[in-house]
């Protein structure tokens, strides 16, 4: 059990299992949660959105009621691309300033029936794409906390919140997470219900959770999903590791190459069968293929912002909009066919009981506030829909977290996280 | 060329062909349609909202700006679970009656790029499940039009519109065009960005559209995704002709079976080789699978109506909603993957050049309209992503129409359209 000082720093799991033994209050919780906020936010910036005294009602309303809910009593931060009926929504655009959507997301529908309480909207990056948002890097303000799930990430790694929901196109949930040094959990492609979530790229955008530690992250796929199946993560030794550098290794940073290199010998070590394994070869031209199949479904997501709102649009995004626009429809449809042919063979490359280590970034947050950082290592991933996890376990040559990526088989996302909550702890031992 | 009395009547192909050598203007179009929504609509009723002065004062301006889009100047119906940022948009629920969307969705947003007019909003049944609207068949009143696209087919049969966009779930856009007489096109799982729509079960939920003949099905196509492949399809004889009876055929009646074998025998006879063909043995079970997959998904995507107007839901809906909740994780993720394995197998019996033809509905509509009819003869193709066409070609016993149903391989949309093109000459030659 960790030594908490103060509720805001408990794991979701543990917070859980105090409110269910009655030795919590989701108020007491909340009011840590909103204590912390009112010390860290001015210099993190976590927050789109967030009104206290609303957030105050609704754990006290949550106390009265009972309930046992999946995350029964749980602040949540919610990415603001996501709607909320109560809350305002803008997806990180002036476009959106003070928009109030009619109805709930279907995966915030889910938070609220777990029992769950949206403390508040956590700060995107425009429409999840390119153009930052104010927040900064918990560990240190002058360093990126990366993105889009910019807010999601900080919040969790500053104990503003226990867990927090993001969403990934590229690499929005496992960069933020690896740069703030939390687990970021994106799961199988379609394992959380998009309604109501502002869509930029259709065949890539994934709903995600970030959580201070492996089990917590998957408790919030859990409720975001309605999968109790996450909810309750055991540790479990994979079969084999496979130690997969990727066609872009060359882009790694010596912490993020130590990182790797450190975790894969220490987890060798604890007895498992380690195989460098690189991908099918016919991934090899699957980094160009995703940003293709991103912008031509931007610019048809996008259209209607572009068509009546294009000068407030960062440039970034209407200079991606107008390549969209002027990919051929042939080329957009050998890129799908592509995706979906990879998608089979790696079905294929990963067995059952197999869990694939990778790099998360290329090392630790860069400097400044202007670019959230790069996708390289995540958006073969993602395009493949397999379940990617992101666990901190180093730190890089500013004193900043470096993550490695565990990636599991599609839709064996529960397998994915008890492995993952074995690395941590064999990582951690 | 055809022999129309009124600009309403013409196809969207030949409309367009005179709107661009300035033999036809915006406003005459629409004028000519907004006549025959008059005469129509008491009767038909498929209309949730739309405004005259406002579809006018769209094709004035359109006439005066000029252009040179996909659809110029043509007349849409846009089904009301698809966001429209000037009209209302209900989802065919009470819930939403007069909610007004912040955005066009995106394929409204395309339709508009491409010069199309949102002449108004269609009915739809409850969220484009189960619970009918008021619309009525434009060949007999007494009788259902489908659903849940009910008034996008009903508007195009009854020449209110030249062209309607729909979605498909199960059956909702093959058999309203069936039982209304026009023809529907389902394309591939994903052709059409669904941003802004009010999707209810993800791997399912699909955008088409609605036109008189192929090729202006085929255009309202190109112009929701932005595919200029589609807009000027020429008939393409296909190398072989795969007539699947589909494991449900018992459910046929004899119109129907009649229409396929008529079909079958005439298009032999235009000289492409026939072949009998079942679905591959592992899709037998989809049919079973299409509901749990549904039931599952809906009760994620509408959590928010169910926990916060649950009492203005159809009790069936709210049945199904509590079906999906109570599915078990394990049965949903072996459908899922029993899906994707099908997906795999079928990309193989379906060969390059290869048609399929079978049944579009059990037979002409059904009288009454407490139903919209069954999905028997849609789900699975559905199910498999595969891009389906509804194709008029006889009438029932009670001298309605009847349709049979065109499948082609995934991605291959123009493909199909240019084989169906092909059918739909041979078979009124």
């Amino acid at each position: 059990m960790s030594v908490a000082r103060e509720p805001c720093e408990l794991s979701a799991v543990d917070a859980l299992a105090r409110l269910r033994a009655g030795r919590l209050t989701a108020t007491a919780l909340m009011e840590s949660c909103l204590a912390r906020i009112a010390a860290r936010e001015p210099e993190v910036h976590a927050w789109a959105h967030f009104d206290p005294q609303a957030a105050s009602a609704q754990a006290r309303a949550l106390d009265t009621a009972g309930g046992d809910g999946l995350a029964h009593g749980l602040p949540f931060g919610v990415k603001d691309v996501i709607d909320t009926a109560g809350q305002p929504t803008a997806y990180g655009s002036p476009i959106y300033a003070g928009h109030q959507p009619a109805a709930d997301a279907a995966c915030v529908a889910m938070l609220r029936r777990a029992g769950a309480l949206i403390l508040g909207k956590t700060v995107t990056t425009e429409f999840a794409t390119h153009r930052p948002g104010p927040t900064a890097n918990p560990h240190d303000a002058a360093f990126t906390p990366g993105g889009s799930s910019s807010g999601s990430a900080a919040a969790v790694a500053a104990c503003m919140v226990p867990l927090a929901a993001g969403t990934q196109t590229g690499g929005s949930i496992i960069r933020p997470a690896a740069y703030c040094g939390v687990v970021g959990f994106k799961p199988s492609f379609g394992t959380v219900a998009r309604q109501g979530v502002k869509q930029v790229a259709e065949s890539l955008d994934t709903i995600g959770g970030f959580g201070r530690n492996v089990a917590d992250a998957a408790l919030a796929i859990a409720a975001l999903a309605g999968r109790p199946g996450l909810a309750a993560i055991e540790p479990a030794t994979p079969a084999r590791l496979l130690l997969c550098r990727s066609f872009d290794a060359a882009q790694a940073q010596p912490e993020s190459v130590a990182a790797l290199e450190e975790a894969a010998q220490r987890l060798g070590g604890a007895g498992i069968t380690v195989l460098e394994r690189e991908l099918p070869d016919a991934c090899r031209d699957l980094g160009a293929v995703h940003p293709r199949i991103e912008y031509y479904e931007v610019a048809r997501a996008l259209q209607h912002e572009y068509r009546c709102h294009g000068h407030l649009l960062s440039d970034t995004l209407r200079g991606r909009i107008e390549q969209g626009l002027a990919t051929r429809e042939a080329t957009y449809l050998a890129d799908l066919r592509n995706a979906i042919r990879c998608r089979h063979e790696v079905a294929g490359w990963i067995e059952p009981g197999d869990v694939v280590l990778t790099f998360a970034t290329q090392g630790e947050a860069p400097r400044g506030l202007v670019s959230t950082g790069s996708a390289v290592f995540n958006r073969v991933w993602t395009l493949l829909g397999l379940p990617c996890l992101a666990l901190p376990c180093a730190r890089g040559p500013n004193g900043l977290p470096v993550g490695i990526q565990l990636v599991g088989a599609f839709g064996a996302d529960a397998r994915l996280a008890a492995h993952a909550a074995w690395v941590e702890r064999t990582l951690a031992g």
